[in-house]
Formats: structure tokens, C-alpha cells, sequence
């Protein structure tokens, strides 16, 4: 689908067999993406997934956790086969394990030394997993607003592709829980699970918007295989 | 349908192919329009074509922009086929690109300036990118409510056609995020997905409401294509 | 459907057509009115019709209107081809705009006052558009309620049949936004949007309540034509 | 269905044709009844019906409302064909209309009092149109729990069978507007619209609970005819 | 079904016919039992039942009621044929009633001399009639929560098997009015009505938990016959 | 099919029939899980079955109740026809019965002090029945967030397979009751009501996240048996 496709706008791809195919020539570079989904729907697995595939590729990358330990993230990468100790090993990736709570209560600082620290390790590709989690930790709801939108801000100014995970809103698969990110964000994926008449869930994948890009608008299957997230871009659901 | 169209008010075309067709006459000129949709459903380019509409034929226009930075606006003009670059360069176009958070603790101010700036700009048509925003900003209801109405007022009183971008309500699509709006605008237009049984996810358009207008009530499909925003004024959505 | 009908109640015509064959005798005179609808449901166009149907046949009236000016307000009438101008010029019509905020802040001293203003000119009909952006601006739910209950009990007062609009709560067409003033009122109208399974929209409106007052419970149709609301009585919605 | 009844309670009828034979042996004396219906389903006709029957009787009545002036009261009274005025000359019957937020402020006087004025008047039957109205007024909910728990109690040592109107809750038609009066009360009346599948909308009434009474628990018919409503009690809905 | 039935904890019958079969074994004595049900689904008199059939095989047993006075109860029993007047009289039974604004104040006094009355009396069962009405008195929700879960406390300290009822949830038949109850106690019935598709209106029981017993898990009806409340566990409910 | 599974990370058996099965390779030790289900679905059996599973592997065990008495854990058990009670006996088992409000009171304490326990202790597996009434004690929704959150990161660094109990949110089945505790935990087991079309419920279990697992996403039925919880993993639900 990229025969005639012209743009100023370099682009890259997100490393998800299937989910690159549905966009054409790519995401743009710099793009701050939100992916929404319920607990399990594989938020944490996509965004080691895309950090896998820069590094591959030779990008630099950061992942920052703070739902998990440092030693947890890397463990499940390792489960999934993908060497994330090496990677941190030669300098090329950074883990970083955040408490909530402290993140929530020094994000101005946090916010004016990032841009600085991204350029200097040279990161392509960023993950927070979740922001849900940074969300949740403030309790009034006009903070929680300030404080991700300046946060935001910072990460589009230092200039790297970012990837944020969100937990879904409970009546609504396609907001996010705290309703905020996706306003702020100029791509957005929802994942969600997909309750047939039988018994059996699946899990469906749809891109909502990506700015400065033609996608697809069709929802999806995907699974989780030994390989990590893949989507059948030619089948349908049920 | 012009035929029999009799009317004392002057009016003007948004620039939508198809959409234009299902309202008789035009759109009151000075009319205050907002379009409602969630994430991904085009109102930002909705309001870019709106412009580059007006400008192609000699019009002068302001972009404001609470989402997005100057450039990135004009990036994304530029990746649609729309020479932005050249209607500022030669003064035709002014892109704004504010800070929420500044905008709404100087709203007093702007508001009170902006008839006048308008006025010496010669602006015909305004968009403002995202009306939601600057809500947001908000905390307290009460203020939002006042603010949000003396900002509209003093945009009637500037007396230019002005296009307000707002996100839908979570659980109406009919509804703005904050629900206030639809009822400070003359024009109301709704953008929306509409999922069928199978996996596809169609994007229509319905006008709710324009004062002074017959128009048609009819929801009908569109697509964003390489030229933009695209209305099948005479398909039907599934 | 008069045959029978006795009351010693004096009754009017609103002067909507086809919806005036639904109430049995006509609505009792001095009765406060209340049409709730949302964006676009012609909810003003019903009250200048409702007023123009009592200039033409020689009585007084006032429209105070909270949402657009003086002079919107006359060039809509203009439009509909009701001549509103030559009404005011003659004393038989006072058009006035409020400014909601200002309303809100003085309505003891409007209260106080409306009932002798009201004599004085004489008014027989009297609309208000809209009571919702009037409640909109208290923010208190106490204050709201208290205020509205006064406001209605001096326009009760003042011996006007009255007619008000009022927007639908977003989650139940048939209760207004504030959940108010149906309880205050002696007549309840409701005009709805009915989506069918086609894309089509149609528009429904439905007498809730008259006191003192047989009418129809049916839904019925109706339009915005080049003369205003027409009701198709006979007519099924779809 | 009166043939084996065995009961040691003195009963009454309401006065409602179709609806009293849905009550084995009537309802218990000294009840406090409260009926729940959304605006127009006749509460207040109910209530005037209910005094009626007793009227008619001998029995001594009195009629509180919040919502009408005495004179309203008495007018639709008439027009029904009840004849109000001449209870009230012969001393049969007092119509007493109370202003919401005066009655609100001195509950606790009129709670005092209440008993004796009603056994000094001899009181059979006494209406209270609306409960709603009165709950509406008080801001803090403590508050208005805590006097509508009074206040009913008042009624109970009263001694006279009461009857309450109460609005009904906006998300279900079978709970009151403020969700306090139908734990407080012994029977409970429901009255609502049914919209069936064309346009035609019907009332219809439903017995939700008697003290000490078996009743019928279908949902029935009913109609507001030249004689005050009727219940169809062999007849279905749709 | 009792016949491999093994247990080493003692168990008694509710006295609801139909229903005890569907209990293997029957309730654990000392449970603190919960039924939750709107109004008119007869807990009270399911209530009533459950002493009458304990007082019949000689139990001493207490109700509590702050719904209705003591002299309502008796004759409530009285009408269903059951001799509250003679148990009452020979000191088996005792009926309180409570102001539910006062036992709301003074709760910490009742709770710490239960124990103690109940003990003294030797009540086998105890009913409170009902634990929504005393929730219904705190504003404060933590209030109401620690009140609750310490009143509960103290029941189970008593030793008596205990019978609570409950409104339901406005919006969950199988949630509690105040959603505290069910997470303390030992056993939770649910009593609904049940709309079928024609005008008639069903009620049904589920038990939802009993811990320590094994228990159908299918939603029964029942009606309130002559004899009180009987469970069809033979049929369906359409 | 367990046959190529390979993975570095160490396992265990939860002791459930038919769920053990839906696992691959089983749940990874040391893992927060959750599970959540309304009153009555089997989530203290589940808890208790757990334990019993390592207790008979000659594992060390620790089950914390803040809903039953230490003595009513145990008859429970017993009744299941697990020997709690040797187990206790022999030092191999910790039964804890804590007051709810007292140790939300003392959770600071409890956390600093909780990881020493469990290592002397050497528990292998800990159950927390449930994690909700705790939750419920805080009525400051931001200090219950920071509180779980926080207790739960004690929990982790305990370093001891941990099983809590949730109660589930009103509305949706899928998410906790307090909405906070599955952003916490590494695996959530979902346990419903399923209510087919006749009057039948049926009881089914869900498998909405492992971390670092690969496992079944089809909802099974599960029945409670003579011998505990059962999972019927081989059949569907209705
Ligand atoms: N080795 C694996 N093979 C297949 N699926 C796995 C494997 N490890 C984890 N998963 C799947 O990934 C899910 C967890 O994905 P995760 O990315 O942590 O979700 P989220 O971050 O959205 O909560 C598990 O529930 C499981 O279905
Ligand atoms: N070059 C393009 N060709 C086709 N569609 C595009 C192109 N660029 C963007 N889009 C579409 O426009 C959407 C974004 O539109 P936008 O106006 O930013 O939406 P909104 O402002 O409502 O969030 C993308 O999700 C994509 O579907
Ligand atoms: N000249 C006209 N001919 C036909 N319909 C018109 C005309 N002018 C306005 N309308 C209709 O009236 C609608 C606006 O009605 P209005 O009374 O302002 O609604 P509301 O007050 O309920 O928001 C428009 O959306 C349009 O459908
Ligand atoms: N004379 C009449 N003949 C028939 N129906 C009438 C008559 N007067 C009023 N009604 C009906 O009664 C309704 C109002 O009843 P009312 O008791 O005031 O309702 P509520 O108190 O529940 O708001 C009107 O909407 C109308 O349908
Ligand atoms: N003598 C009776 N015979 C049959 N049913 C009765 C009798 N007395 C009361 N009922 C039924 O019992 C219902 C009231 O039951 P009650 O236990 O008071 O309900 P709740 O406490 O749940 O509000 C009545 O609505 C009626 O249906
Ligand atoms: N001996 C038993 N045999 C079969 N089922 C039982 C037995 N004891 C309890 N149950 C079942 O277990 C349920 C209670 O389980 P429990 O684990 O306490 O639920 P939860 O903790 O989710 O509220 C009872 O409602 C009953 O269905
Ligand atoms: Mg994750
Ligand atoms: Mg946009
Ligand atoms: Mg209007
Ligand atoms: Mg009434
Ligand atoms: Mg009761
Ligand atoms: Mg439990």
C-alpha cells in the first residue's frame, strides 16, 4: 500500500507484525502515542515490543516502569525472548523503575531534567507503563490535569518517539480511565477484549486516530504468541 | 436545491465537498459553528479545510491552536496539499498556537482584545482548536461556564465566521465533552464513528442544528482522503 | 373533536398547526408552558411562532431572550417571514436580549418588577429562551432551585400565558437539563430527534402534560417548513 | 374476590373504579399511601379523586399542595365536576395551599401542629401534593432525610389515611424522585407511561405494596376520561 | 437431598415453605442473614415467618422494627394468623420498635448492651426490620460504614441467628440500598420482582450465599398466600 | 501442553482443578494475584483451597481474614475437609483474624513489620480475605489508593505468593469493587453470576491476566463441590 505514498514527515514502525500494515507509510517520528486496554490486554507487551524493534535496528531506547521492578521488566522481556540485558549491558537501553508516589510528587522536576536526559542518552524510542498509574496518584482532579498536560509537553519537546500505556475507562473501551491522555496525544490505539455469544474472548486491536497519517479503521484480532503481539490484519473477530 | 432560496442573510460554504450540498443557501456568515466528535473523527482538518476554503478565494483567516505547535499545524496543512506556509508568508493567514494553561488565566485579557485584533487582521474566518481544551483548564464549573460564555460573546462581537472544535461527551455523541457549548453556537455539526456488526468502524457526519437554515437531518458517511474531508451526501452509512 | 367540549376555562391557540388539533378546547389561558428539547429541535422557532400567532390576531406580546440579540432575534422572525419589525415599531411587541449573567445577578430585582411590567404593556404571550441558560448560571443546585421556583411563581403572577424553552437532560428527552422547572410548570411539551434504523432523523413531539387539558398521547412527526413548525397529526413517525 | 375475606382492619376504597377491585378488602385505614408518576400521569387528578370519593361519602378531607394556588385546585376540581366549593362552603373540606420554601423552613411547626388541626377537623382523608416539591427544598440531604422521616411520622400519629404524590426518579419509574418516601410509606402506587413500539404512548398503574393487604401485582391500563381516571383492570397494556 | 449430608455445624429451617429445600442441611445457626429485596417483596413478612416458625417450636425470638410501631406488627401478624399477641403475653417474643434517628445517635449504647439483653432473653432469632432505614440516618458514609460493620459485630458476638433486612440497590436487584450490608454477613438472599414480557409482575428468590452450605443456586417464585410466603421450588418463574 | 514450554521462571499450582490447566507451566511465584467475584461466588473457598494445595506439599501457609473469626476459618475449612487444624497445630499454618478498622488504623506498622513475619514465618503462600473490606475502611479516596498501594508493594517485597480476595464493582464484573487493586497485581482471576435465559445461574471463571503466562482467555463454568471449587474446563457455559 506504499506505491504512491508521498510525505514530508519521517515515519517509523511500531515492530507489531500486522498493526504497521494497517498504517500507511508508518507513525510519524516524535508522535506521542497512547495505547488504552483493561489489565491483560498486552499494553506493557506492546511497549516492550516497540522498544524491541528499535534496538533491533540499532535505536536508542528507555523504558520506564512504574508499575514493576527493574528486574521484573526484564525478566518478562527474557520470557519473550527479546535481550533486553544485553541491550543495557552495551548502553543502549535504560530501564527505569519509578515509585508513583514519588514520581507524582517530584514531576516538576522530573519534567525539566527529561528533555535534557533523553538527548543525552540519544533515545529514539520512550515507554511510560502506565500513566494510568501516575494519574491515580493525584487526588485532585485539576492537578491531575495540570500535571499531565506540562508532562506531556515535556516529552514533546525533548523529541522522541513515546509510547504511554493507559488503562481503559470502565463504560468506555475507547477513552482512557482518567480521561485526560488521549486529548493530549496525537495517536491513539485501543485494545480491547471482544465477548462473543460462545464463551471464548478475543482480543481486538483498532487504531483511532494517528495525525498526519491514513490508517485503517478496522478492528482487529490479535494474539499473544511466543513471538510477542500479533495481529491478523486479514482476518476478522468472530 | 437553491431554487426557490430566498433569503436577506449573507452566507458562505465551509469548503466540504458533499456537506456544503446538505445545507440551503450556506451558512449564515458571523455564524459561530462547533463541530463535536471524539478523537480521530477530523475536526482538527475540518477546520483546516474550512480555512484553506476562504483563503483559496481570497479571504483572510486565523488559526488558533491550543493542541499543537505552530509548525505542526502547518506541517499537517502542508501534508494535505494546503499551502499554509504561503497564505502567512503573504500575510493572508495568521496560525496561533497558545498555551492552554496561559490561555485560560488570560482569558479577560484575549477576550478583550480580540474583537479589535480581528478587526485590524480583516480576519473572515476563525478556528479555535479545541474549545475542550481550554474547558479543561477549568476546575470549577461555575468559572468554566462564565468564561466559556463571555469568550463566545466576544467572538460574536468580533463578527467573524468562527468554527469551534470541541470532543464529544464520553457517554452522548450528540453532546459536547463539557456541555456547554451547543448551547453558546449558532451551527451545530456532529462527527462520529459508527460501528456496523462486522469489524468496520464508518465515520459520519449529521448537522443537529443552524440557525437560519434549512438543512438536511440526514447522517451520512464520510472518509478523510488524500484531498481531505469528504462527505457521500448521497450514500448511506451501512 | 369540540362537540362536546365544555370548561369554564378560557383557552388559546399556540398557534403550531396540527398540534392545536391535539389539545381538546385549546390551552387554558394564563397557563405556564414549558417545551423542552435539545439543539435544533426548532424549540425558538416555536416560541416566535407562538407569539407571531398572537400579534396576527391583534394581542401584545414579549420574547426576552437569554441566547441571541435583539437583532437576531427579529431577522430570524424576518426569515420565517413573520414581520416582527413593523410589530415593534407599532408597541405591540417588545423584543428583548439579556444578558444571562446579568439576569441571574439582578432576577429578585426582575422579579419585583416583571409582573408590572408585564400589566403595563399589556403582554398576552410571553417567551423566554431559554430558562437552561438561565439556571446554567447558578452554581449552586440549592440557589438554582430557589431562584427558578421564584421566577416562575412572579411570571404565575403576572396573569401571562408564558411560554418557556428549555434544553433535554442529555440522558432523558423527556426531563429538562436541570430537572426543574416540568415540576413547575402547567403545560409540558417535548420535542425529540428519533433516530430510525436508516440514517434518517426525524423530528417527534409529544404533549407530556396539560392541566385541566384532554389531549393526545400520541407521538407525532413534524417538520421546520417556510412557515415554521407544522405537526403531522396524522402521521406515524416511521 | 370479597367472599373469603377475613380481616380485623377497617378499610376503605379509593374512589378509583378498576384499581379498588386490585385490593382484596380495600385499603387498610390510617394508611400512608404514596403514589409515584412522572409529570401528567394524574397524580394530582388522583388525589383529587381520592378526596372526592370520600367527600361524597361524608367523610371530612383535606387538600395540601405545594404546586397550585387554592383557587387552581378548586377550578380543576370543577371542571373535572367535582363539586370543591361547595364542600369547602359546608365545611367538609379545606384546601390549604402552602409555599414550598415556607413550608420547608417551618416543618417543625407545622409537624407540631398537624395532628390536632387534623383531628380538630375531623379529617377522613388527607391529600399532599407533592411530597417532591417540599423534599426539592432542602439542599443538604440529611436534612431533607431527617424531615420527611419526621414529618411522615407526624402524619402516622395524625390518625387520617394520608395520600402523598411523589415525582418519580428519572432512571426508574418504580422509585421516587428523592428516593426516601416509598421506605417510609405503607402503600405504594406507581403510575407511568408505557411506550409501545409505534407511537402511541399509554398509562398505565401497578400496585407495588399494601401493608396487610394481597393485591393484584399486574400492570394495568388506564385512562384519564370525562370522570377522572379509570383503570382497566380487564383489559392489557398492549 | 439430606441423605449423605455431613456436618458438624448445628442448623435450623427458616420456616418458608419451599425454600428450606432448597438448603442442604439447612442455615448454620448464629448466621447473620441479609434479604434483600425492594419494597413489596415482603421481607417483613418473610421476617415475621422466620420468628413464627422458631416461636412455634418453643425459640424465644425478638423484632426489632424501625419501620413501623410495635402495635402495627402484632396486628400485621395477627393478620396472617400468627399469634405474636400470645408469644408476646407468655414472654417468648418481644417486639421493639425504634425511633431510627435515635438508635442512629445512641448505636454505640445499643451495640454494647445487645449482647447482654439478647443473652438475658435467650432469643434463639432476632429480626431487624430494617438495617436500610438505620444506613439512612448517617450522612457521612465512612460513618455509616464503621457504625454498620461495628453493629454487625456486635450481633454476631450476641450468638443468635439473626435476620437483617435490606432495600436493594436502584440499579442492582442483587446489591444492597447502602452496599455495605453484604460483605458482613454469613448468608444473602435476593427477592425481586421479575417483569415478564406481558403485563404481569412476578417475584422471585435466589440465594446468592450461605456460607458453610451448599444451596440451589436457581431463581425460584414465591407468592404471599394466605399462610405467608411460599417458594414454588418446583416451577419456573416463566 | 506443557510439552514445549520452556521459561526460567518458577512455578506453582494454585490447587484447582481444571484452572491449573488453563495455565501454562502454571502461575509464576511470588505473584500478587487477585481475584474478583460478588458475594457468594467462592472467593474465601478459593483462598482456602490455595493454601490447602501448598499445606499438603509440605508448604508454609498464612491466611489473613478481616471478614470471619480465626475460629469460623477453621470450622469452614473443616467442613470442606481440610485439616486446618492439624496444620495450625503443627506450626505449618498462620490463621489471622484482624479487625478491619484497626488495621487500617495500624497499616503503616503492619506493612513495616509484615515482610519480617512472612520470611520467619517462611510462608509460601499468604491469602488476604478480602483486600476490599480493608479498602472500604478509608473513606478518602486518595489515602486508599496510596494505602493499597503501598500495602501491596510490602507484599511484593515480602517475597511470598500472595492470593487477595475483591469484591467486584456494581456495574461491571471485571473490575474491582474499589477500582484500584488489578492496576496492582500481577494476575486477575474474574469469578461471575452468569444468568441464562431460564431461571438458572451458573457460576463461571475468567483468566484476565497472568503476567508472564500464557493462558486460556475462554470463560469456564465451575461448580462447588463436596471437594471444594471445581472448574469444568473441558465444557461451556450454557
Ligand atoms: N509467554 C507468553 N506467551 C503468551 N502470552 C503471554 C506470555 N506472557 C504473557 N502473556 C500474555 O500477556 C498478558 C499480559 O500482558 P501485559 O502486557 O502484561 O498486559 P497489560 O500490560 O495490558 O496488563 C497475559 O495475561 C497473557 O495473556
Ligand atoms: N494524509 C492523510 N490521508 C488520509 N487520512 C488522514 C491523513 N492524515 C490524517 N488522516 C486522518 O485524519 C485523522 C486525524 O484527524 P484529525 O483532524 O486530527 O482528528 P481530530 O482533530 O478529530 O482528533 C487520522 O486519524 C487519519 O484517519
Ligand atoms: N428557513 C428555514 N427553513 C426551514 N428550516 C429552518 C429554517 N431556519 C431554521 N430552520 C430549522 O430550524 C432549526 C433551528 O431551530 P431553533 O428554533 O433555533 O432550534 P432550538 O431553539 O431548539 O435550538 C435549524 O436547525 C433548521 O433545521
Ligand atoms: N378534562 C380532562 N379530561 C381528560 N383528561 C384531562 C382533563 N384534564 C386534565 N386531563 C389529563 O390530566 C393530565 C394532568 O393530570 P395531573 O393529575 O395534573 O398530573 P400530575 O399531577 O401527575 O402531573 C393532563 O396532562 C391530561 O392528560
Ligand atoms: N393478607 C395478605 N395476603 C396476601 N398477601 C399479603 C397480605 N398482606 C400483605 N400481603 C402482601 O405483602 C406485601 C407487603 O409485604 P412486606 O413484607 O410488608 O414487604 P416489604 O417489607 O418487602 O416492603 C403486600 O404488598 C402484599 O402483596
Ligand atoms: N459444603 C459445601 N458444599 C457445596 N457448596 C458450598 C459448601 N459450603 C459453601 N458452599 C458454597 O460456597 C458459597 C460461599 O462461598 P464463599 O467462598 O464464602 O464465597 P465468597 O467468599 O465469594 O463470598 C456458598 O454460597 C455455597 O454456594
Ligand atoms: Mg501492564
Ligand atoms: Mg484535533
Ligand atoms: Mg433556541
Ligand atoms: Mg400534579
Ligand atoms: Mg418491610
Ligand atoms: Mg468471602
Amino acid at each position: 500500500a506504499e506505491e504512491d505514498f508521498e510525505s514530508e514527515i519521517p515515519r517509523l514502525d511500531l515492530g507489531i507484525e500486522g498493526l504497521d500494515q494497517m498504517i500507511q507509510g508508518g507513525v510519524p517520528e516524535k508522535h506521542l502515542i497512547v495505547v488504552i486496554g483493561s489489565a491483560g490486554t498486552g499494553k506493557t507487551t506492546f511497549g516492550l515490543q516497540f522498544l524491541n524493534h528499535g534496538l533491533k535496528n540499532g535505536e536508542n531506547a528507555v523504558f520506564m516502569t512504574l508499575e514493576q521492578s527493574r528486574e521484573a521488566i526484564t525478566a518478562t522481556a527474557n520470557e519473550w525472548g527479546w535481550d533486553f540485558e544485553r541491550y543495557e549491558r552495551e548502553g543502549q537501553l535504560a530501564v527505569v523503575d519509578l515509585d508513583p508516589v514519588e514520581m507524582a510528587n517530584s514531576l516538576d522536576n522530573i519534567q525539566a531534567e527529561l528533555p535534557e536526559l533523553i538527548k543525552d542518552f540519544g533515545a529514539d524510542r520512550l515507554v511510560l507503563d502506565s500513566v494510568s498509574l501516575l494519574e491515580m496518584m493525584y487526588d485532585d482532579q485539576a492537578k491531575r490535569r495540570t500535571e499531565v498536560f506540562d508532562f506531556t509537553r515535556s516529552l514533546k519537546k525533548a523529541g522522541v518517539t513515546t509510547f504511554l500505556t493507559s488503562e481503559a475507562s470502565e463504560s468506555n473501551a475507547y477513552a482512557s480511565r482518567h480521561g485526560i491522555i488521549e486529548y493530549l496525544t496525537d495517536a491513539v490505539f485501543v485494545l480491547q477484549y471482544v465477548r462473543g455469544e460462545t464463551q471464548e474472548t478475543r482480543l481486538a486491536v483498532e487504531i483511532q486516530k494517528i495525525r498526519n497519517a491514513n490508517h485503517s479503521r478496522e478492528q482487529k484480532p490479535y494474539e499473544m504468541t511466543d513471538e510477542g503481539i500479533s495481529v491478523y490484519q486479514q482476518a476478522n473477530i468472530f
